[in-house]
């Protein structure tokens, strides 16, 4: 892979760029995670999307622990080659680990934050 | 506004959280970039979107040079309270300087870049 055509990890805090996963098919925005080089290119060979997960420092493929894995439709770039977009088809129909279709699902209204929408499975039974 | 129900901005490197902004009719992702304390204070409060330029080093109100504002429809946290997603009105129907309705106009395909939208403005007309 050229270096010109890949994001400019160098541009990120410890190497790191946001991710920003959408549905592709709904449009929903998902979640936002982040990529070092090795996980967009594990990305990028694998068709899944993988991230580092700074909480646990290590490569982090979506779904590994859940199975709603995140297949990679469609990977864009920003002008400034510093943020990834990913279209995804999202496998168990929810990103979050709340149980939520999007992690985004709290809403902030005149000074306080609803929930948006409902959780579509309980998370203690899929993350045990 | 209670400390419990705004971002956590002190899990942002330098204070900063990415923000995404979507397209509140369209659903497409228009573009990143990135708050503070206090660019969230006037985003809530102006309505219109804006930013921390790490660039610049200064708040930005997005379109103060171009115009092309972006009137904040709807507000969302993610599960853990350090992404922001606004869905936005985007003003002049752009929102990238390159002239591109999204930021993310280029795809990656089988190792290379590819142009995936054309632009709707010469920014030469509207940058100078």
């Amino acid at each position: 892979m050229s270096p010109d055509i890949k994001p400019n990890f160098a541009k990120g805090w410890n190497g790191l760029l946001p991710a920003i996963a959408q549905d592709a098919e709904s449009g929903q925005v998902l979640m936002l995670a982040w990529m070092n080089l090795e996980a967009w290119e594990a990305t990028v060979q694998g068709g899944r999307a993988v991230y580092w997960s700074r909480s646990r420092n290590k490569l982090w493929q979506k779904g590994e622990q859940s199975g709603h894995y995140q297949q990679v439709r469609e990977i864009f770039l920003d002008c400034d080659s510093d943020t990834i977009l990913l279209k995804v088809h999202q496998q168990g129909k929810a990103a979050c680990h709340t149980g939520h279709v999007s992690c985004f699902y709290r809403k902030w209204h005149n000074g306080r934050l609803i929930e948006a929408e409902q959780p579509v499975f309980n998370p203690e039974s899929v993350y045990c």
